[in-house]
């Protein structure tokens, strides 16, 4: 802080919002304020000789390599990889999560979008698939990709949640665990497809359909019963993601999204839908994928994802580099519509402050949330807590792990907590 | 048709709003009027029968392919490629473009973002690279990645733009290709990174300086003269596109990000900001990125790229599949802000509707717009027009031609059309 001047120091006091060094979210707006001093502070101050003095690095000096027709990541990058997690002997059976702690902004590329597969990526030739709307309904209807693409579509922004994420944030102790270990069952996507009320216009649903049972087709024939209400309401035929075909991991050559709800719903490999009067208790609704609850009955059909946010910067694996000015930033997203705020506290939740929200905030999409601390130096908890638009907020992580029987890991949006140490070690602690 | 009820049809005629069948665009979100026909009429009906009867197809009866670290496209969308065009015997100097005819929504994969490279990608160690602000400040600094991730940070998403883009539709006669051929030196990815004003600030830039001389690390180093006062607006250096670390092709570990202004002004692999007085005279704004006028004397730094918009689906290389419904969809986007409105025209420019815009519709990003279309199989000329909220509208060609000397390929933003014949197929015509 030494090249801070005296006028910038007092500035900066006065911009403190709430206790341990948070300062104003709307400093991050004052770029002349909260910019001093960190180059300053990491030695990048250069003398102006050394500027005129400086060698071309080699890498200007010969030909860089050329043109690519599908472009890859940095080799320098090759640690931001899916965290994959398999049953022995199985496979195709687990799943793999994104690297939330290595990412930044909010959408997520598509070869680093979470995976849950029950028995692997099935190899669909897209010539031979057809999406089957059958049961209730007037006229049965089978749709060819050919013929799905004559169709008006629509392009959203959207999140998908694995209705098991952050469940290891159930255990008694806490899991010394990167975010993305922890809550990478969590990605979001720009999903371009064909609004499914339009297909069930189409085949004409009966007066008295109430549920549509979703299969997929690969080797587990994944079934979900939705509501038919969803159905009717934002879910999509999803083809495309990113701009490009949906890819295989992701459903190839099409998915179904319910945006919001849990993923396992979202069904991938979509084939049949199957419009009936009552739900059909398949395995993902009755031996996964339900609360149990202290009672010893299992709650099921909880379908939205709850109001939620993770601070990913600074987190488990990121060591910080002494006293100074730091960005605090992390993700937020809620099942019921668009996060209306993110608070941060630096005190273990003694007293908390607005975080800025990256716009566009969208409903039942990932919103970017950035505040900036002025760190001490000294031992600090950091947490941060979503309110949605439905004026739901985090509980906090007792309140949420009392609702259940001990091990319930379904559903889990408590507010989290990293203690940073003195010496910049970032660890996961219950707070 | 044979397929619509009477009162659909009906309720079709009333909703024309332009010549030559197109349709409301409120049209879109009534799925049951829209919809009604295309299933039926690509014979998608099927016989209850058929279904109980179904095989499972064979991917159903296997396991399929287990996890992976970081995902691919399918093998099935292989096609799905960027373009390349590079000077003969010198690969690493050229342009590839992405494919937009064979795309959906906003966002491009980074991996199918154009390139437009002087000397092929350098490869750059990230742990040796500094950004290096100098000149006329008051402070010399350099920046290491390091530093750089300790700033508070934005994300935005952007288009950009090479100033080439679509040069070869000042060609005297139409050339029939495709989209992406024509167009795709276009691309919209979510950029975050920290704000150039931070930084300068930080420097203490001088009362007297008016620009900034930004110099690219590659073998070309690449230089360009930039208005100080857009360094101190919206300029970024971008660290992360699409929530990855940003792409070796597009300037790893960082480049400049001027949004809305031409690409080659987007300086990657930036290594300097020099800030002077006056701009330099560099090769990129003095051999190239010029504009000839008819009287000889060429137009200098014309920076921001101007409303454009251009139909996708169909366009060349789409064979439309008989008379009935389609969506005409496509591109729209605007150097000065949000696109304001879209119009389509079927009938060659006699008579215009306005299309549905894709939401949010961000400034100086790329925006879907889309249009109902009842094609009753006769040759249709489609044309579409954008606005932004400047208030400017894309110009006819022929406007657009008339103001620049012969052969002048930059800026072109005239208005595109393509020609559907009666067998379906999609040509490239002047119109």
């Amino acid at each position: 802080m030494d090249n801070l001047e005296k006028k910038d120091v007092a500035n900066l006091r006065e911009e403190v919002v709430a206790g341990n060094g948070l300062l104003n979210r709307r400093a991050l707006l004052r770029s002349a304020l909260l910019g001093a001093g960190i180059a300053a502070a990491t030695a990048g101050v250069v003398d102006a000789q050394d500027i005129t003095g400086a060698d071309a690095p080699e890498w200007m000096k010969t030909p860089g390599r050329p043109f690519s027709a599908y472009g890859t990541p940095s080799k320098w990058a090759e640690k931001v990889q899916r965290i994959i997690t398999v049953a022995p002997g199985r496979p195709g059976t687990g799943v793999s999560r994104t690297p939330l702690h290595l990412m930044e902004g909010t959408i997520t590329p598509a070869g680093l979008h979470f995976e849950r597969h029950h028995n692997g990526v099935p190899d669909i030739d897209p010539s031979r698939h057809e999406l089957l709307i059958h049961g209730m309904v007037k006229r049965p209807l089978a749709f060819s990709l050919d013929t799905l693409m004559r169709y008006p579509m629509e392009t959203r922004i959207h999140f998908v949640e694995c209705s098991g994420n952050s469940g290891a944030y159930g255990a008694p102790q806490p899991l010394q665990m990167t975010a993305g270990e922890m809550n990478g069952l969590l990605s979001c996507s720009e999903w371009t497809g064909v609004r499914l009320s339009t297909l069930l216009a189409e085949a004409g649903v009966s007066k008295d359909a109430k549920w549509v049972i979703a299969e997929g087709g690969d080797a587990a024939a994944m079934s979900r019963s939705i509501p038919l209400e969803k159905c009717m309401d934002d879910a999509m035929i999803a083809l495309y993601q990113n701009g490009e075909a949906i890819r295989p991991e992701q459903g190839f050559p099409m998915r179904l999204l319910l945006p919001g709800f849990e993923g396992n719903m979202n069904v991938k490999w979509l084939r049949r839908l199957n419009v009936i009067d009552a739900p059909v208790d398949a395995r993902d609704e009755t031996s996964h994928y339900t609360e149990l609850m202290p009672s010893g009955k299992a709650r099921q059909f909880m379908f939205a994802m709850a109001a939620k946010s993770i601070i990913v910067k600074p987190s488990l694996g990121i060591t910080m580099k002494g006293a100074g000015l730091y960005e605090i930033s992390g993700l937020a997203w809620s099942g019921a519509g668009r996060v209306s705020k993110v608070e941060v506290s630096a005190d273990g939740g003694k007293t908390w402050a607005l975080a800025a929200l990256t716009g566009p905030v969208l409903p039942k999409a990932v919103t970017r949330f950035r505040m900036p601390w002025h760190w001490d130096g000294r031992p600090s908890t950091l947490m941060s807590r979503a309110t949605d638009e439905a004026g739901d907020t985090q509980p906090t992580r007792a309140a949420w792990v009392a609702q259940f029987a001990p091990g319930q890991g379904y559903h889990n949006n408590g507010i989290q907590s990293w203690g940073v140490e003195a010496d910049g070690t970032v660890k996961n602690v219950y707070a």
